[in-house]
This record gives structure tokens, C-alpha cells and sequence, in this order.
């Protein structure tokens, strides 16, 4: 069987998955906690035979670390499918009651989305989160991992599925995917999925966006700003530069561009630059910038790019407005933050910044659905259709529109036989 | 200056858009009004132009219908727009208030998509409905009306740009397309271009999914089914399907296919079929369906056409569960109906049919956002991505986070120097 008709398999399956109960879909995701501690060593082993390769391919260690699944990662995402079972259910909740006439009744419902693709780094343990969020919210979803944990991820697949199905879950309410070649086979079946999200580079998330008619949702670049305001306060501003571009680097939400008020640029370039170097970020700025400390000059490519390496670009601003203007123009409206005691400019540059996160005096590190109290996410949408920035269970239910009538037409009411009266019950 | 650069402008006003207060937009709202009062001889003016060249092409009576625009179009649009003054404002609205720790809040607010293309079908008022429910939502947008009534969409739009710029809305917070050609250079334009909504014919909207990299909102197909369960009544069921088919029968929520229990197929289909006929309404049907009627018998086409027409096909099924498989199947997704008394087969009609519109013992017509109370609607989304069914302003927003800090860096959490607590406010 292509993937194609599998898909569709997983498609049929969906009706049935959006119907299942709260208690159903709990109980599922007990069945896969208890068969993720029976079957520990057996996960363990085929993630030895992983890293055993990632060895031999001389994988670097930060990825090595991802790859690795051990007793306290299947501890973590253990209580994270415990916290999820506690979570409200996000499906049935009544967003609308209304009579629009008298035997005439118009609910509005959440419903799950039905089938999500979803394309995901080599981690174990996102395959996990992944599936876990979305019996939660009774979707399917066609799961495709990194190549790097291909034996992780058959086994934690195949433990999973065995698990849901045999607690109640309909068949093929999952399908996994395994060869990178099958990629470009699910990006056509348009027909039967209904959202598509990819995680991983930027290329890589623009390919996909380019190449399918599902709807996707994620973010390419993260290239996120951080203006520092005449009346920032810098001793805020310097650790929070500081987390923002090293705590994690090669993250979607760490800094790359500062832009910095020219009232406060000759008192605080040098102090930050001192910093910078204590912590072997290295600067390139604009001709005011190089000015003030001999950093390296930055050029035009410089605004449009994610470094996702210990490197950070500054240039001086005259205004707020004009940091306003930078960011909504070379930004990828992922998240941005303005370091300021002043209150006003605050809610000036969080109302007119087009971001999906906008923020005062904390680091941009900040954007995760773990860090929003969300529990888990799928991902980081910098799209502004359907879900914005971490998107947890709210991003993956959809609704529909229930009309219970007593036999009424609508010629009634083109005629004025009936008319609407509209009370919200 | 090309369709990109102007698209470009319209992007760089978006922010100011989105910014203004619900006075202003009211305000401006308010101004249209105004402006479309003095000027209406202006209107009727060039209306006439287009009806004269109508005449002169001898375009079909229902569409002069919709080109018409005359002194009860001129109140009712006016009266929409003043009733959507009145509503709430759906921008700045706070989702979420969550304090993520001490000092550390986290609000999720509402606001507007950003720049919204529609492209629309040749009705005058449809022209000043949509970009009334732009300038509510703080949207910007760029207009492509029918080419049949290109002069009074000149006027109107001229009118209307004027009255909101001068109350004072951003320079180039609208745009009007006039050349059909343009639209080609309007679906290139994602970098500028938030959300694309087209209203048309199924191959129209077609197309435009499958030329632009910009998120569309819409529908293509409207094959929608009414099912008549053993437990129907009949009395209700006759009329309702006399009007889905027929009270508009070029409306995309109109029935196309009936499917009847095997159980009541005998007594209710000759009933149907003379009353079909009395309405000058074709059947064509299933094997079963001919032999108690002599109708032309349906083949596999007529599953997943939509005729538009007065036509409509009907089969007989041996069970609920074969009609809502058949719904799934065939459907698109947009309006079902099941005809029956019992309510249990209703609910479970609706949890799994997967439709934006599911409804018990009423017409498939009451599909649309002035039926449902939203006021006016911008179309109608069977995507589940979204908005899904008709689309009201609600369907125009989104949202961002807006997080207050002082100080905090993400560091603190990772080493556990803090802790979040998620305290919903």
C-alpha cells in the first residue's frame, strides 16, 4: 500500500476518533503510560542500537543528547501524559447556545481537526508529546521523526499504537512514517490530511510550505529583536540579552538583532560588549555601534538573519517607532521585547509590533508552550490563521456549527412568515 | 506602480490599523455611512452604466438581479453597516491573564489578521459589507470585485476610501484590483497578503487554492445531503427538502443528494416524487429509488456533483451509519442534514458527520452568517483550519501574547532558581 491510501485509511479512522469520549481517550493515554513502563528495556535497547550509529556517524554531542532516551526522560514524559489526562477535555465544550427562533437552536462545539501530519526533529521523546496531544484532542496523525531515532521511534510507535488500539481507539488512528522519501508522498495527500505541521529548519519548513496544498502551520525563521528603550533599566537589559541569545542557541526564540535608543547608546554599548565577550558572543553593529566599541561592522544581510550561533547584531535607533518599523520589516513576527521602566512606550510597542509574542523586560526564550503553562506543544506558529505562537490542545480542535430545528425553512423567512429573533441561551 | 509594491503599502498600514481604537474605527464606519448618503446619485449613476452594459452583453435576469443597486439596497447595506457599529468591538479583547510567576504575566489579546485579500463576486453591496467588516476588525484590505459592475465598485470604493482615510484610518489601508489579470499578481503577494478569500464558482476558488502560497479561507464544492431517517417525520421532511432544493438553487448550501432509509424508503419516496415534480424538480435515483418512482436512474457521477440546479439525486441506504459514511465520503464538508424524531440518532448524526454545518430537522439553507446572527458574513470556510462554516468578524482576528516581565530570564527556570506556578488571574 502507497501512502496515499494509507493515509486515507487514517482519514476514515477519523470520524470515529472525533466521536470517542473524554473517558475513552483518558483511558488511552493510561494504556500507553503502563505499556511505556512495561516495555522500558525494549525502548532502551533499540535507542543503544541509535546513539551506537549517531557514534559511528560522528553525530555532534548537543544532538547526541536529543537522541538519548533514558530512565529520566521516560520519567518526564511519563508525567507529562499524566498532566495531560488531568487537563479539561477540549472537545464538546458548547462555544455558542443560541435560538435564533423559536424551535430553533444554534450550538457551536469544538470537534478535533482530524488528521495532523506532523514532521519532527530526531527526539524520542517528541514522538511521545506528539502522539499524546493528539489523543487528547482526538485527532490522527501520521507521525514522521527524525532519521536519527528511526529504532526508538518503531518501538515507541509500535507500543503506542498497540496500547490505544487495544484500549478502544479505532484502527489506524496512527500511521507512521519512516523513510525520508515518504515525505514528499504525504505532502500530497491533501485530501486526507488536514493540517500539516513541521518542525526543523528553516529550509526545511520552507519546502514544505512550498511544495503541498495542506494547510500548514509553523514558523520558518525565528529571528527575534530585542530594542532597548531610552528608560530601559540595564540592569535588566544586559542578563536578559544575555539569556536571550546563549541560554539555548540554536533555538527559534533566541535573539539575533538588538536595536538600542541613541539616548542611552554611549552608556550602554560598552557595558553590554564587555559582557558579550565575557560570554564569547561575538558583536557586529551598525557604524554608531563599531564606533563605541570596534566590534565588527554588520551589513544588510545581517537584519535578515538567523545566526542561531553565539553571534548578535546591534544597531542604534532614533526612535522607538523606528525600532517599531525594523522589526515589523526584517522580523518574522515570532517574538520580540522591548526593555523599558516606561509603561506607555510598553503598551505602544506591544500594540504595534506584529508578532506573535510581544513582550517587556524578559528574555524571548520565554515563547514554549512548557513556559506558557500549556503542558506540551506541537510547535510555534508564526502564522496568524488558525493558531499563533505555542500551540498547545486550543490549536488543535476546530469547531462545528449544530442547527437543531423543528421543521423550518427558509422560505419562511425570505417571506417574513418567520423571523429571527436571536437570544443567546 | 505593480500590484506588489501596492500590496506592500498596504502591508506597512497594517500595523497603524491594528492599532487604532474601536472610537476610530466606529468613527469611520460611521463616516461611510455619511459619505454613502451624500453621494448616492453618484452611485445610481454608475450603477446604471454597469446595467446598461448588462443589457448590452444580455446577461441572465438573476444576475442583473445582483448587479442592481438601487434605493432598498442603498438602506439595507446602511443598515448593516449601523448595526455593525453597534457590536462589541472584537479587537484587544484579553483571552488569557495568566501570571507564568511573580512578576512575570502573561495576556493573550485579541487583534486583527493584518491584510486580507477578497476577491467577489459582481454585487455592489457586497463591496461595501466587506470592507465595513475590515475596517470593524482593523483589518486592512484589498478589494476584486466581478468585472460586471466595475464602475460602481470604482465609485463605491472611491467613496469609501475617502470617508475612512479623511475620519482618519492609515493612507492605503485599502486597495482596489480592477483588471482581472491583477489577480494573478495578487496571489504572488504572500509576503503582503495575511489571508486570501475568494467567493466564486468551484473551479473559481480551485484555482486560486492552487496558485498562491498565501492561507485561503473559503469553500469550492456545496454537496450537501439531506438524510431521511426510518424515524422521520414526513410532514417536516417534504417541505424542508422542497426548500434546501429549491428557495436559491445556485446557493452553495443548497441539497444535492437525498439519502432515505430503507425502512421508510416505500411510503415516503412516490409522496416525494409527486411533490418534486409539482416544484419542477428532477430526480434521479438509485436503482431502488427508480423502481418505486420511474425516475431516470443515478450514476456515479451524480455522488459528487453539485448541480446548482433544479436536480437533486437520491438513494436509498440500509442504515444511518451507511448514510453518514456516504456523507464523509462524497460530502464537502460544508452542511448535512439528518430528517428524523429521534434524538438520539440526531446526536449521533452529528458527532460524526464531519461537517462545518450539521443539522436536525431544518433546512440546509439556514447555512449563512446573517441566519446564524453574526450580521453580515465574508463567506462561508469549510476548511477546519480557522474559522470553519460562515464567517463573521470573529473569523478576522487573531491574536497575540503579550508578556510582562521585569527582569526574568529563562536561565533562573532551567537551573531552578525559579519556578513557575500558573496562576490564571
Amino acid at each position: 500500500m502507497d501512502i496515499k491510501q494509507q493515509a486515507k485509511l487514517v482519514k476514515l479512522a477519523s470520524p470515529k476518533m472525533a466521536g470517542s469520549s473524554e473517558e475513552q481517550r483518558n483511558n488511552a493515554l493510561n494504556a500507553v503510560v503502563e505499556a511505556l513502563k512495561t516495555h522500558r528495556e525494549q525502548i532502551f535497547e533499540a535507542n543503544k542500537k541509535d546513539l551506537e550509529q549517531a557514534a559511528r556517524d560522528n553525530v555532534a554531542t548537543p544532538i547526541v543528547k536529543r537522541l538519548k532516551f533514558d530512565e529520566t526522560k521516560l520519567r518526564d514524559v511519563i508525567a507529562g501524559i499524566q498532566d495531560l489526562v488531568k487537563l479539561p477535555d477540549p472537545l464538546f465544550r458548547k462555544q455558542m447556545n443560541r435560538q435564533l427562533d423559536e424551535g430553533l437552536t444554534l450550538v457551536r462545539e469544538t470537534c478535533p481537526i482530524g488528521v495532523i501530519g506532523v514532521i519532527f526533529e530526531a527526539r524520542p521523546d517528541a514522538l511521545i508529546q506528539i502522539s499524546a496531544l493528539c489523543i487528547k484532542s482526538g485527532n490522527c496523525v501520521i507521525l514522521k521523526g527524525g532519521s536519527e531515532t528511526m529504532n526508538s521511534n518503531r518501538v515507541l510507535f509500535q507500543i503506542i499504537y498497540d496500547a490505544v488500539t487495544k484500549s478502544g481507539m479505532p484502527e489506524n488512528c496512527m500511521l507512521q512514517l519512516e523513510a525520508r522519501s515518504e515525505i514528499s508522498e504525504l505532502l500530497t495527500c491533501n485530501e486526507h490530511v488536514d493540517l500539516l505541521i513541521p518542525r526543523g529548519s528553516n529550509a526545511f519548513v520552507q519546502y514544505i510550505m512550498n511544495n503541498t496544498k495542506i494547510p500548514v502551520m509553523g514558523h520558518a525563521d525565528g529571528i527575534c529583536h530585542i530594542y532597548v528603550d531610552k528608560d530601559a533599566n540595564m540592569e535588566k537589559a544586559i542578563p536578559i540579552i544575555i539569556d536571550a541569545k546563549t541560554q539555548y542557541v540554536s533555538a527559534c526564540n533566541a535573539v539575533e538583532t538588538l536595536l538600542i535608543h541613541k539616548d542611552i547608546a554611549d552608556e550602554f554599548v560598552p557595558k553590554l560588549y564587555e559582557i558579550l565577550k565575557e560570554n564569547h558572543v561575538e558583536l557586529r553593529g551598525s557604524e554608531k555601534i563599531v564606533s563605541l566599541t570596534g566590534c565588527e561592522e554588520s551589513n544588510d544581510e545581517d537584519d535578515k538573519t538567523e545566526y542561531l550561533d553565539l553571534i548578535v547584531s546591534a544597531k542604534e535607533v532614533d526612535s522607538m517607532e523606528k525600532a517599531i518599523d525594523h522589526i515589523n520589516y526584517f522580523g518574522s513576527h515570532h517574538t520580540d521585547c522591548i526593555i523599558t521602566e516606561d509603561k506607555e512606550a510598553a503598551e505602544y510597542f506591544m500594540k504595534y509590533v506584529d508578532s506573535a509574542g510581544v513582550y517587556q523586560n524578559c528574555s524571548t526564550r520565554f515563547a514554549d508552550g512548557y513556559r506558557y503553562g500549556f503542558g506540551a506543544e506541537v510547535g510555534i506558529s508564526t502564522s496568524k490563521i488558525h493558531a499563533r505562537g505555542p500551540v498547545g490542545l486550543e490549536g488543535l480542535v476546530s469547531y462545528k456549527y449544530k442547527l437543531y430545528g423543528s421543521g423550518n425553512i427558509v422560505d419562511d423567512y425570505a417571506k417574513g412568515k418567520s423571523a429571527f429573533h436571536f437570544k443567546d441561551l
